[in-house]
């Protein structure tokens, strides 16, 4: 299937970046879970622009969930949230019908889609459609941490600036909840904004990593073929736009090392199972082992740049220069936190139901 | 669902590794593909045991095809491979029910399957699994041949040696498909070979980056949300055993470069709309974009060593020593390989046929 | 899963009976069909209110559609449909939560969903559902006479009296496809409404038996296990509300036959091959063989009637008296033949969308 | 999906009638159920003919489980059933390749697959097919037995005459469990076997239809939309070779009732809820209500007849008469029957599990 993801819990997204509405629909909820708009409304709040040199739009995100609940709980029943459009300025984007802008979809998506897409601001691809994942995700945090299970994610490296490592998870993880820019290290923090107002300031833009970490998953989640839990997570987080990599515990740098040294020793701590070490990031046979879930993704500079590009104009074949006038995130990195969040939360809670 | 995959071409995959027979069971070929037997038999001989160092097992994998074959045909009805085990020695692995070795899927496995899995031989976790894919994957690659569709993949890095990069493409894919170890500098080939024995004499292990290269996909193959050709095939990657991270295109190093750099400029060449640049490895937005996809994996170290290692006795919840007497590849990338091949050919074909 | 259906065109319902708005997604279209409104509107007002004693609730289903459409056409991204639920009187129902109605899913429905769902108006169970499946029927409907296939359902019992038998097809879907009361022999219509009436005069309600035939399918489509045509048009027929039986062909006659009389001989037809009898209702093995597509459901007798009924009361495990005051159809049959035709048309567009 | 089915226990259907070997692959089994081979073989031999004129065709059923068993007990990966072909006997219908038998799915199956299907025996079409599904069955329907909960099928019309309808459930299923020839009223027993083996004298086939009984199901299970009791059962059942109509509780009979004499009163039975009557047959809104949930299905006269008959030969287009000389059942409703016990245990088991 195409716009819908999950086993037992499956969302299903819909609507393009500048049409009248978009939204989601998850279906498989327990009955009886809480629903508490507040908490959506704080996790849209972590995806929404306003961080250093970030997008000037202004996205309330005033949602409306219209089926699967009632009386504050899940019904069992299909839960459909939807967010209304209303600050999207066409005129920005109509002009690029024929000039694919470098590193986007358009010119994929024209072939794809024969061109009867909506090409109004990225249409279906823009990264606007992560709201509602966002908002749905904040219910799939909900019912994690109801089962004692957390999720945080902190820009790892950003402008070739890196955050600290995890070290105390619980600690950390609280301190990620409530940050608005989500670093273990205020310090270099300040200084990933700098880079990033530095590099907006040339109207250009940088990538960064996002490293994720969960506490609390029982072991024995997942399938060895095809249902790993690193394939499941994958799966979803490529859709998330710009990530161009994952990797589970130590991975690329994993495959540096020896087995005597990557090998994760057994050993008991106060009666539960655990490892001393934990390169393989919670992850043995593609089934949680009771460690930490640890994960990156790379994500690239956000494509849309001031600066002036070249690039094709499709009704005549030649070469054009484009400049591209939106209001654009020089990072997407700290907004993208919210939705790698969300899509991990999800991932995560359909494991754990279909046990 | 747990093991099977695909979603117009799905293959289901059974089987322990002591267990009679394994195999696995594709369905949604088109009627009317021809099935070279030979093919077949020759991938499979490049996921044998046979490299620097590797397991001195003898697999034959004297494979049957049992269905969906008439006449060297596909019929278009589910086509069943089989292989059987003719030579697994189970008493090398029965001792280790409640010792849980390091790396391995034993411990967590025992708690998703509730003591009840095969035990010998890592069971149902087994890289023995592979050979199936493999078989399959021999007919998807002729499958993607007859279209234009080309799939190599060679060994980027190797207990630190690096292979040089993809040059002239077409040239680079005929120069694997013969190679037994597959790189494509053979020096470096050579001092990889070196290095892998020094570990095995050491009883250690080593770890490594595959790379693929695909020529000849059209544009605007995948979807947006939630299945890109990025997640897909990283989906499917993930449960081939020992590896932890993928990434596309210039992967995590994209992540540190600028918007203006990472972005690849569309130009005209001999009428073809391609890319300055592959930073983005022949995809933007989840879809491919018609320049050569490229990705890599991280492989880690082969878990199973020789030199002891300390664990658990879950009978007794005490530490113990471990020493794993089966034969073992010292590194498993070279056969990997043929599993990465597979699996992206099963990926591609389904996503072809999706259209 | 649940609230899907369709392989390659999905479809995901959404909604409570006395919720702010109802709706479905539909994804997997081709890009560029036309989506005419008007005819939606049309095919929304088979299935109102208006029949012989039918619900005086006047449902007006202003629908709108939020995405997937761009000037008229699909996008090919995912179409999302909504309907909101003006003119719902929740007093009518909400007395009812421990006192589940005969013939009703609500004592069944309260143990699957605990207890947590809306117990309004029959809450995602209600018939209401039905409106968006109908909208977006419309679309598969018009997607479908773009091919030459056409779809009509005629009341064939109702009642006790019989309507005459399908004769010159294409004739009779034309008369059909206008009708307000869907019969071929309009005395038997009139014979149908006054049987209505008089069962509604009594407080009482009656069931019938709904005829589909389905022009210009070719030959080929559904699978010998499990996606027979069949299968695939019953499972989505059955959650139809009130459908007890399906037959396709002769159905159950068929099974009073003998085998010399049962099998249709096949001949040739200025060119085409066909069969001289249709006995087998246009499916061998499964697959359609050309001829014209014949089925029939059974539709039970509305559940809702106004007479009194002896029942639970489930606070107190004690028998009570329950009088159901709403507005409701004595008969659905007429209405239902909408939702029939929409159901139909999905299960036939997914089919010749997989091929 | 084309040859598999189910959501969280998955069957999928491989080989062809005069292949080397059938099977199939069940995946989502629980670990740690028994499995029995003593009552898959007697569950097989249910299936093989010898009733009255039935094909004197010997088929032992040798079957081999290679997978997903270790102990005695399922492992909770993948089983795989193997049943060699050894007795088949090509020549008795390779000269059918162009003269499409009437009532089989000859002509239709040439079309979906292009010419390229194993003509031999109706290859994947054929009904030896079900021996895989009956032997899937006996496990599924262990594993019901051990939640207390049992299937059993009687023959309810064949050839124009009535078995009794179910009475005392409980005992009515233990006497099905051991009879040859599944009816309750042994005198009609013999009025059918007599009726049969009349039809077969005169080179001819009869029908009939097949009614089951299921005691001991939760209240709750299925869905409102789509995937109700009724809709999964009739999707799995209509793939079962000859069926034609399913109904549910009075099915097309309930459709002449009136809505007071067809809803089912609720009432307390020793502190469960019940229904005083069972008209809708188990089920309300899609879901299972707690009552014996009872069904039938009109199974189709045997196609393959001995009586000559007129067809088309399809490499002249010109009429011609087909001899069928194979041996064939007149009537298949007393086998059929364990195919629609193993059907219908592996949805209900399905079910259970997806709660």
């Amino acid at each position: 299937m195409n716009n819908s993801f999950g086993t037992r819990i499956t969302l299903t997204l819909f609507g393009e970046s500048h049409g009248p509405e978009i939204g989601c629909v998850v279906d498989g909820l327990r009955p009886g879970l809480r629903v508490d708009e507040d908490f959506i409304a704080h996790r849209l709040s972590l995806r929404r622009p306003g961080g250093p040199g970030s997008s000037a739009r202004v996205e309330k995100d005033p949602f409306r969930i219209v089926s699967g609940v009632w009386q504050g709980r899940t019904t069992g029943t299909p839960l459909c949230i939807l967010i209304p459009n209303t600050e999207a300025r066409s005129g920005d984007y109509v002009n690029l019908k024929n000039i694919p802008r470098p590193g986007h979809a358009d010119y994929a998506g024209s072939v794809k889609y024969k061109g009867f897409a909506d090409p109004r601001g990225g249409g279906h691809f823009s990264g606007r459609l992560t709201a509602p994942l966002v908002a749905a995700g904040a219910i799939f945090l909900a019912a994690l941490r109801e089962r004692g299970i957390r999720i945080g994610t902190h820009i790892a490296r950003c402008a070739g600036i890196a955050d600290r490592s995890f070290g105390e998870l619980a600690a950390d993880l609280d301190a990620l909840e409530g940050a608005a820019f989500p670093v273990l290290d205020e310090t270099r923090g300040e200084e990933m904004k700098a880079a990033v107002l530095a590099a907006a300031r040339e109207g250009d833009s940088v990538g960064g990593v996002l490293e994720t970490a969960v506490l609390g998953l029982p072991a024995g989640l997942g399938a060895p073929w095809f249902d790993t839990v690193e394939g499941l997570l994958a799966h979803a987080l490529f859709s998330v736009p710009a990530v161009k990599g994952v990797e589970f515990g130590d991975g690329f740098a994993l495959s540096e090392l020896r087995g005597s040294e990557a090998n994760d020793a057994f050993r008991m701590d106060e009666g539960r199972i655990v490892t001393k070490t934990n390169h393989n990031g919670g992850i043995n046979g593609g089934l949680t082992n009771g460690m930490p879930l640890i994960f990156r993704t790379a994500i690239k500079p956000t494509p849309s740049i001031a600066a002036s590009q070249r690039t094709l104009d499709l009704s005549t074949g030649g070469q054009t220069e484009l400049r591209i006038t939106g209001r654009h995130d020089p990072c997407i990195a700290p907004r993208a936190r919210a939705v790698q969040d969300a899509v991990t939360a999800h991932v995560l809670l359909d494991l754990l139901e279909s046990v």
